[in-house]
């Protein structure tokens, strides 16, 4: 593949990340690469600045300095559109955002000399039903979470897969997560971490009032609901922690695997390894300190 | 123990519960008890009605005819003035309010001829302060949680105890719990339970950024100390599910064992018993069904 | 499919079980299908008893009256074999033997009418090495178990999957399951239930000696290797709980996606159901009891 | 405290450890301290050496020198003996064994000034019973395991505390565990950290056959028995991994609280950062990298 118009975007309002998308910019257009930045950039002049969903058509390769949350948020936008994703963490984890941030122009050369790799991680899609209406829908990349809101009252729900009961819970929420999201907020709650290759979707419920719960691994081709029986306080369901809508008692979130967006690794990233030195997974317990 | 004064404390706005409240009334006042009742209690006359605050002095023995909710309510109220609480529970799981309402006049006729037995409990006390002020203070008979509000931002915090750093944690949440409230949220967020007898308090992270956390108990005399370092959203101090502190970063919250209450169980009841029964706690996997 | 030749495998030294088994062989002769003993059933005569690796090419179903042990070890000898298998359950819990044996003759009449769906399940498939001489194989239902021996010394080991590194961990053991094994020992030691028709294996370390530890969830066709760093005690690879090859330190195990066999179920069968009846999983704690 | 007389254990057939124990004996010489050394020490002549039963009389402290099970070793011969003990680790954690041998002259040197303080702690009596008689007893410093053996069939065991049925349980083993040991095996298996000023037991079942267990803590004065229901292969009781009792179907194990033993510490050493140092407890997510 051969890559000659690059997208950037980054994290708003953020003077380091700014000076770094322009230092990447001027790196790149002395490369010969044609350089789209996203509008949220203020270097951005006229002709190089685009629309987040107007920038997927016109470029070969997008790259998101920031955090997880700001791949989460260009990613989001990119679903479906065969545009590669190149995240530079600036951020605290950087589980998506793999690239730090200290070997950018090293990855970056690698990048345009087709040294790369890319996976295609499968997203989720759900809508909001309230009565016979359909209220919102939006895409994750991460999670969907349906939560109670600030008050400490439980919300009570039932979950459907291929309209098969599954169970009734009361619990603070319930997140419904890709593999890519297994290693986010669903393992905070306690569930498994899945390989991105998995085609899976983790049911790991929040603070669930029962002992006997444990976290379930379901095809992610199934569709599942989700039937709001109680929420005694502002319950709401949460998009990958950036998308809020507001639920109502009643309400049913209808759920699906939803379209592809694709990731950029050099050949060297190795899975197992990122949840070792990222999480300390299965981190040995030192001798003689 | 002679009980002539019999307080009666009851669910607001119900009317099962109301009626069997004026109905307890009755069968006490046949019996020549003297009954006070709680205000919120509608059929309460001028002369027989008494604010929780006041009652305290004025009764042997109070009985609460609702949910845990309800008992906490009161419970909250009676916290070190020596009057035994007998929950009859109307509500779901009834952990506080042990005795099912239809054994209510049985217990209560084994109750005045003095067959039964009181426990004691001990509460928390916890105090904010925002740079030198103290904000605001209460008490807990099962649980305070800092905890984020609705929008899934983590809190960040320190927890130092006997001036000891402990830990810095990103989490939705942090709970304390007594004994009696191990059984309660902290159940729900991974928490051992802890029996009523040994004096500690259950420290349980909700949802922590790290794999590598693990509840840990300490003893119920150690003074505790929390800085909120983040809280991007609303953050809160929660007590025993009923009052809502609202806090800011920058906040400490310093907690500390409190004075005791007493609750009344009947000789044959036990601990144990109750965690099988309402948990379902080790339950046997059947078989053949 | 039309079934007429139908073999019969059965609990050992069980009365009960060979009783039914003969009252089978029976019903099934009156309604015209010939029946195969498996050697192990005592009532067989020479001309209908089998050995059960012969039995795969003259049955056209497999019938297994036991409990899980007893349909464990007929699978284990039918896989990569297409006859189905219906297990009717005369143990405890019967996850994979569904059928209650007092349903026995109306699920088997339904089953003669062709009223039955199969599942394929996958097997794992194990070879041990030491040095580098093949020491053993196996396959398994439900899970191989690296464990250590009756000594309390923990074993050490690495993990690789696909030759890339995984970890290197301290425990009791490690469990690699197939989905229909996560409900089994997985299940105790910790793991998430993983649905049938998810293709991957699920990675549980039992009573590792670390904080940070998680089950992981990969992809069914990876190839995974073992290698036992140190084994203070007998260390042995447990093949579904019923086959035992002992280990030494420096053994290596390779563990592979194996072939598969197939179980029969009623088509109202479903399950979620299974979870909630079988293992009370996400069991309502009750109210007012 | 004056300390004149110096005991001396150490782990056994290790050179390192051996010469270091003689290091040590000749700078507390070169201090008018008399020293004992324990029988398995090699060096020790004859006018030194002792037996560690009879050590305890005749030494004002133990220093131990070693791992964890050295210590254990030690100390459980030391229980009731009033003999504070001093571990100096070389093994892999060293929980217990808490001054770091680099260290071992520099607070031996504090020790002799009197700048240390002691922290007691209670160990537990186990009595195994077959029919009415009295078999085995034994004392631990960690915990006591009652665990299946090489074989891959769960125990069956009922547990009773104060005589009152506790629970009924299928397992892999049942841990009773200090609060010492809470950090010990007892974690491994999924229990709560226990400060060790809580006077209480933690019970943790090992691999329950059952989602809804939860450990529980009791407190340290209850007596508890447990009753082995089944045991299909050779199960034991295991105490502080170190003695080993065979157990059969039927016997019965009662546990209470025994006496105590002393360990020593700086007066700089805190719990909270032991925890964090050689657990990586609540292990902060690293950033950018």
């Amino acid at each position: 593949m051969s890559l000659q118009r690059i997208g950037i975007s980054c994290k708003p309002d953020d003077q380091e990340v700014l000076a770094l998308a322009g230092e990447l910019r001027d790196w790149l257009q002395a490369r010969q690469c044609s350089v789209l930045l996203d509008r949220s950039v203020p270097q951005a002049t006229d002709s190089s600045c685009c629309a987040m969903d107007e920038i997927a058509g016109q470029v070969d390769l997008m790259v998101v300095l920031g955090g997880d949350g700001t791949l989460l948020h260009a990613a989001r936008r990119l679903i479906g559109s065969d545009v590669p994703i190149l995240g530079i963490n600036l951020g605290r984890l950087g589980f998506l955002t793999d690239t730090p941030v200290g070997s950018m122009f090293d990855v970056m050369r690698e990048v345009l000399r087709g040294r790369f790799k890319t996976k295609r991680h499968f997203s989720l899609c759900a809508e909001t039903w309230r009565g016979g209406e359909r209220k919102a829908c939006g895409h994750v990349i991460n999670d969907l979470v349906i939560e109670r809101g600030a008050l400490p009252r439980m919300i009570e729900f039932e979950m459907f897969v291929r309209d098969q009961f599954v169970f009734r819970l009361r619990a603070d929420g319930l997140i419904l997560a890709t593999p890519a999201g297994s290693t986010a907020y669903a393992l905070s709650a306690g569930g498994a971490i899945v390989h991105p290759e998995v085609e899976a979707i983790s049911v790991v419920p929040v603070c669930p009032h029962t002992l006997s719960n444990r976290p379930i691994i379901i095809p992610a081709n199934d569709r599942i609901e989700l039937h709001l029986l109680a929420s005694p306080g502002q319950a709401a369901l949460n998009l990958d922690g950036q998308e809020h809508l507001s639920l109502q008692q009643g309400d049913r979130i209808s759920v699906r695997k939803g379209r592809a967006f694709s990731l950029v690794y050099l050949p060297e990233r190795h899975y197992f390894e990122v949840l070792r030195t990222k999480l300390n997974w299965a981190g040995q317990l030192e001798t003689r300190r």
